[in-house]
């Protein structure tokens, strides 16, 4: 006998959490599609050469790689032919460059899938998990207008999560790099490390950031560093804020002005697509330590819950696949790690247990009967509704328990009674009550109530 | 510069055609769950250890393995620790055997995820795929009525994929089984063998399994090979026939008897569900070759296109998960394997190019009206409608052929003109068609025509 269970680092969810990672996945897909982006899929695994040319060491070390039995009875030099994807942006780079020539471009596209990193094991991290993302690719240049689009994506998805209140904190890696310069740091290198402290702030605070810009490895005068630190303590409070913080930062290099210029039109986009300004600010702290974001980047915040971190980041990068092609493919994105969000969630008891996915149990009160729920069932089913037939009859209040435990809310019952006066009986579980409709009308009502209620039909 | 490629054996798609395909994910996901079916998702990987006790030679070689770059600096003795799922059956097994307490039973799971196999390269064939599966588990009991819902599932779902009629054609181990015994083939491992050649009929045909049985191997005499044909020649052509061709099989064995009394309870089950009776039959060659079907089994053809072999295929098995439980988990399921249907679909000229996930693009025909535009899109995607803005003004001729090619069936037009004049102008790319709607009944006219349309709104 085999003790069953999985590897370490997997999240494996029983049927009613999965019924609600399903609905928030379903969410964020139709959110994505209601907004023009198109479904892409890649394999799970890619060949270690095309998926191995961009990273560094810290990324590959985290690499699955991927061998069949016969290429392990033969065991090659160097590492194995293929390796699991770490991330879909690479995939995704990988894939426009193959298919750039039967793609449109602007190329809007969401994917979300599973990636693979091997993490240590820790609670909380994960060695495979859901990444949701959304990349809008251009061919050769992108209009700032798709950078602004993207939170107002940001803002219906989590609208429609509904897990709370929360912020998209925008800012620009050039109004960065250009106010640095105008603060005497000048070399590349050293803008990107000092955007990588910075964006440690949370995480470490402000003394021990401070301590470290000011000690050995940087050396920045107190000025600066009081500087430094004052720039990127700004946030807005509304549309008129965001402006007016700004405008107050008084004129700035090329570099500077180029990365304001693009914020204000963002915020500009933001409040004609209709977005509340309660839920976007700028916030001249966060920098996404990834190097490849130039532009606009992303984070967004959970009001309540801070501790939880960015729960969808992402910007604006210059080029997406110059590994793979000559063309210059700039893009603008953002990702949503789905995975440890609902773990992060329902470790803050913020999933609530999601009604099943079934709405309906037609019960079965005696062997003669059969025929009779089976064709009530199918007559719901047609109707729109998720049906469970009681096939094996048991005392009603067995079924009623079984239904009650698994979230299931009607149990229509047409026993020999009811079907003496001609009527169904059903029990709506949420509202303790019970009603006795005509056959005629059953279907109808039962929407009505799921309609009114928290369990949508259909997706 | 590395050529960006996918590794051989997988299908990767274009747009058009992964919203072809995830409208058909779609819509079987739908159908199992009006069937009751709970949604279950488990890790791409298992322990090879769990994985691969119960496999024979055959399955192992075909076992694409798992390592973290870590284990490949130190490599250890054997086989790695983690391998890819082959199936959906392994890991449900695992997956209830570990979470057999927590469980309500008869559990009814769908399943729909990728697998892998190393299979030979070839045209065709995946090395990875997706399987939809269900199954319905019972714990030490499992009423045949299950079995007889399970038909009724594959009716749905493939009258809602609209690939053409199909035939769900049944059998049942134990008739099999229990006929063979009445010819004088008593011994198990014999009777095995005899179903795996009646198995190969279609594709070896009758002369080649014919000679096979009467050959060294077998040496059964000619009247057993003649009753054997005939028996297995049995079709039936609507309900009334199915009953009176197991009728005038005449009386059998126990074991017959129990399969022939089984397959007329679904038979009976099928009509009461409403099935029509065209979609179902007995057909006594079918057997299924694995060995741990013991009771139903099901293959599923398209009436139109027997070239490409069971689109849908499954059965009654009576234990599940011995290598993990004690407990008796008998089960009755059923899998697509979609990636393969799909392939098979498009080269047979049956998949249409899809329409596009989008259903509006809103034209944008002057910088000055960008917010307009994008006021004109939220209205249209809080109503439910899946919108792109054109995001760069253009000329009309450009945005309408951009919005044909992506298959994207309306443009709506908000210029100068139509502002001055309260309207917005749609153009209906299906039916070459031009109207003008005052914005607020515009929402609801689109919505309309994409229902009563082939493209669906929402899911």
């Amino acid at each position: 006998m085999i003790k069953p269970r999985t590897p370490p680092g997997v999240m494996e969810l029983l049927p009613r959490d999965q019924i609600a990672f399903q609905r928030m996945l379903d969410t964020i897909r139709q959110t994505f599609e209601r907004f023009g982006f198109l479904p892409v899929e890649t394999p799970v695994f890619e060949l270690s050469e095309v998926l191995l040319t961009k990273t560094g060491g810290e990324t590959e070390r985290q690499v699955y790689f991927v061998q069949s039995t016969g290429a392990l009875e033969k065991p090659a030099e160097g590492r194995p032919d293929m390796a699991l994807r770490f991330d879909l942006t690479v995939p995704l780079a990988r894939y426009v460059a193959e298919h750039e020539h039967a793609l449109a471009f602007p190329f809007r596209r969401y994917q979300m899938q599973r990636v693979y990193r091997g993490e240590r094991a820790q609670r909380g991290r994960f060695r495979e998990f859901y990444q949701c993302d959304i990349d809008i690719i251009g061919k050769d240049g992108l209009s700032i207008r798709h950078d602004a689009e993207i939170p107002a994506v940001i803002n219906t998805v989590f609208e429609r999560l509904a897990i709370g209140e929360f912020t998209i904190w925008l800012n620009h890696r050039k109004l960065l790099r250009g106010w640095f310069e105008g603060q005497g740091i000048a070399d590349g290198d050293q803008q990107v490390a000092v955007l990588r402290e910075l964006d440690k702030l949370d995480k470490r605070g402000e003394d021990a950031v401070r301590a470290t810009l000011a000690g050995e490895g940087f050396g920045l005068p107190i000025q600066a560093v009081d500087a430094l630190m004052a720039f990127a303590a700004i946030r807005s409070d509304g549309h008129d804020d965001a402006i007016a913080k700004l405008d107050a930062l008084g004129a700035g290099t090329p570099l500077f002005e180029e990365g304001r210029d693009e914020l204000k039109q963002v915020l500009a986009q933001l409040r004609a697509l209709g977005v509340p300004q309660s839920r976007y600010a700028i916030n001249l702290s966060i920098a996404r330590g990834l190097d490849y974001y130039t532009g606009i980047v992303y984070e967004t915040m959970l009001d309540a819950h801070p501790q939880i971190g960015s729960i969808c980041s992402g910007g604006r990068y210059d080029n997406l696949a110059g590994h793979y092609s000559k063309s210059r493919l700039p893009g603008v994105g953002i990702s949503i790690g789905l995975t440890r969000l609902f773990w992060q969630l329902r470790e803050a008891g913020l999933v609530a247990t999601a009604d099943s996915s079934v709405h309906v149990l037609v019960a079965l009160m005696d062997d003669a009967s059969l025929a009779d729920a089976l064709g009530l069932s199918q007559l719901l089913r047609e109707a729109g509704l998720n049906v469970e037939t009681q096939l094996e009859a048991r005392k009603l209040g067995r079924q009623l328990q079984y239904a009650d435990r698994a979230g299931i809310r009607f149990v229509v019952i047409r026993g020999e009674d009811e079907r003496a006066r001609g009527v169904v009986a059903v029990k709506d579980l949420r509202h303790g009550e019970q009603l006795e409709l005509a056959e005629s009308e059953l279907a109808a009502v039962l929407l009505a109530r799921c309609h009114g209620g928290a369990a949508p039909v259909g997706h």
